[in-house]
């Protein structure tokens, strides 16, 4: 399997990239993070050409970064400008791969592929992490799996019941109520999710608005990994609202879920969630943090690690595996991904 | 090297078996085991068809195991039985491999092959296990080495001069008069010690019975790796009493040692002992449990685990051994489970 | 990559080496090293050729070893000489490989290709070692790397400024005023680097002499992997002064590095440093000892360790390493070694 180069990764949250450099492994390729004198995200590839020391265990100095071995320094463009020793010759070869970055929407981005080919406008667009009349929180953390079982897992949110018992998930007999469509629209996929005149859940949602309503659970994924879950809580009856309109009498809850295949077997994991109210109340910002962890790292990542592990190394198809209607969504990215790879 | 599977093979101890769903791995294949709302073990593959969610960590309903991730449901025979998503559409992809299990001298088996070749008279006989004239404690180990070294192991008690010194071993000058004889019944191989008037000796056998008198330690080895080690104490000169006759004037005390290969690089091992004297006297129970612990856990698998590491991933014939008369049993065992495999 | 097995190993300092036995593993093959009845270091293989069992854990009986889990005794030329069962017959497998081993310098040697090539003359010179004129302080680290890139570590000390800012590294603008040649002599590197007038630095070598005056850092490396490090720091305009004639107006510093490949992956590394100057004074010697541990386990170790992850299992030369001046004498090590293992 390989790796969709040709894309934008999530590499950190922008208030992590600082003029301390941070080694990252995005598509089996270890790179450094750092941002310099001129205040620019700069992403180079990690290993020093010459004795192939971390740079990331070196210093920025100004808008180089030095090679924490032998202090060979390099620019933002990866060549080799010092050399400190003997006759200070910087042979050719003394030069590493740097990488297009952007920062938009409080995260860093990497393109891992020929930098001619990026478009900043390509990135997924999620305005609301920015946007002052939301309350958000954001996290990371680490998975021992495939990245691709990620997307399985957030394209089929009927584990919900199942797992998320005590946190995000409503019980197996109201979330079978559930109306859902998915569709490809291009390379983006859209699964839409409706509920009807929801009662009284003990967890997540309770927390935000009460009496429930109605639910629209909106998942768009975009290749390679990077999904957008637009949730809101609205009065029985009444449409969805739109993200960018938040009104008082719902409470519109979205979320960043940005997959990054760290290597075939491993993978990171960045996440957003917001909500539209009562965004002044530290207390509810700590539950939703703490209810967010429990989900994703708690419930979401140990069971998708022992199914990978129960995987042995096979490939997904080549298990044979049952698949259900709620699969769609995730067969139609397995799909997307082995067209935009081949 | 390739695995047994039309074998009986110990899963677990009886009392262990509960609806609580536990994994473990045999033959390289891992399964869930349970008792279900009839009584009955179940053993199935422990990989839902679907996610490849692991069934352990599930729940038992009545007759069915739930899978833990989306929800399905698996009778005994491994047919999913509910999706309980969407339509309910069950694709015929949606079943899992079921084994046969058996309960008997307090342990369940499993048949890792075919399940029309099991005959449940083929397993091992240990009635002692549930006699009630015996005091038997059991127990559980994880070794990791090749299952065929602890064949080995016990196949050629002489190590217990040497590496059970403070256990169940002998001084090394009176375990060389022992005599003995090595021979195989069909597929059964029986490895018959006999030790004429033994001195008092600190450990073990002298917390049973005092003076010692004679000494009989019958080996008896079942393919895959099941032995039964009956093992007696008789005052001098009186013949070896069988398992199913205790009388007061000697001490019986069989064990079983039941191998069974996780993978081709560890093992599990289950073991019973059991004693006909002073059966009530809760100490001696006591001092059995911890003598047969530190003579199996804590003495032979860290040796038995250096040899394997020291084997370094060759096969046991590739580095030419010094084959000793004492090792005719092992070499046996590995002849009978060559023929068994091939 | 294939070892240099015609070559001289150290495999332990003299005083650890004793009657209770240790394994240890040179060049891919794990050997054990003890010290017999008559004093004598003897090496064998420590895997018993009988059931693989690491004689390592076995006993030493006046002048043989008794393996741990049967007590078969081998000799020091590896034959066994005791099979204490049954007939007793010991078989004509029954040996294991010997090894050729010297003491001299305070260290044990040992040589692991054919005995009959061995010559100790070919041992590295070290006597300052033993000598009565020198305080002394050894050690030992493991490291998780390849041990070329300790020769190539050593070999270009333009590292120090570096990474050893806080022991004994100069400052890079001091460091940069070195004036140094390198050249081989047959098999043997001379690496000669030359600091005149060096103002005081707040480390390592402002412990034994102040103010400094002039530094001469002369390293030899012989194959497979031995280094000296004749380190001096006379009165400014004086000459250098060899190891055997120490004066009172100068200080010698001499050091040993001898890097012992483990496996393809791992590295032994056993060091001596010691110092002509104010050798009775104790805290003296503490404080060369922890900046030494400092130096070599806290700060190089780590560093080459990163170096070597991030080669990735790949082949030095295959990730076409920018070469820099300084490199010069780990290039021309290399070149000894593929031309001695061809």
């Amino acid at each position: 399997m390989t790796f969709l180069k040709d894309g934008w990764y999530c590499a950190g949250w922008k208030k992590d990239v600082t003029e301390k450099p941070r080694a990252i492994t995005i598509c089996g390729e270890e790179i450094v993070l750092f941002r310099d004198a001129d205040g620019r995200a700069v992403v180079l590839e990690n290993r020093c050409p010459h004795r192939f020391a971390p740079l990331s265990q070196g210093r920025v100095m100004g808008n180089v970064i030095q090679c924490p071995y032998h202090g060979l320094e390099f620019d933002r463009s990866g060549m080799c400008v010092l050399n400190p020793h003997g006759q200070k010759v910087i042979p050719p070869r003394a030069a590493i791969k740097s990488y297009r970055a952007e920062e938009k929407y409080g995260a860093v981005w990497v393109w891992m592929g020929d930098p001619a080919a990026a478009d900043p406008e390509a990135i997924i667009s999620l305005p609301f992490i920015e946007d002052e009349r939301y309350a958000v929180v954001t996290g990371y953390f680490h998975v021992k799996a495939n990245y691709q079982l990620l997307n399985d897992n957030l394209l089929d949110l009927t584990h919900s019941a199942y797992i998320h018992t005590t946190t995000v998930g409503l019980p197996p007999d109201i979330a079978a109520t559930v109306k859902y469509t998915v569709r490809s629209e291009g390379n983006v996929i859209r699964s839409e999710r409706f509920l009807s005149n929801v009662p009284p859940t003990p967890q997540f949602l309770n927390l935000f608005k009460e009496p429930l309503g109605d639910i629209y659970s909106y998942l768009s994924w975009f290749p390679p990994s990077s999904m957008l879950l637009d949730l809101s809580v609205v009065p029985h009856g009444s449409p969805k609202r739109p993200i960018e309109e938040p009104t008082d009498d719902a409470v519109l809850i979205p979320g960043a879920h940005l997959v990054v295949p760290e290597t075939q077997d491993t993978a990171h994991y960045f996440y957003a969630v917001a909500r539209s109210a009562a965004i002044d109340d530290a207390s509810k910002t700590e539950a939703m943090g703490k209810l967010s962890y429990q989900t994703f790292v708690q419930e979401d990542a140990p069971m998708i690690e022992e199914c990978y592990r129960l995987m042995g190394g096979k490939e997904f198809y080549s298990l044979q595996p049952a698949i259900l209607e709620s699969d769609r969504g995730g067969i139609l990215a397995r799909r997307i991904l082995a067209k935009l790879t081949s």
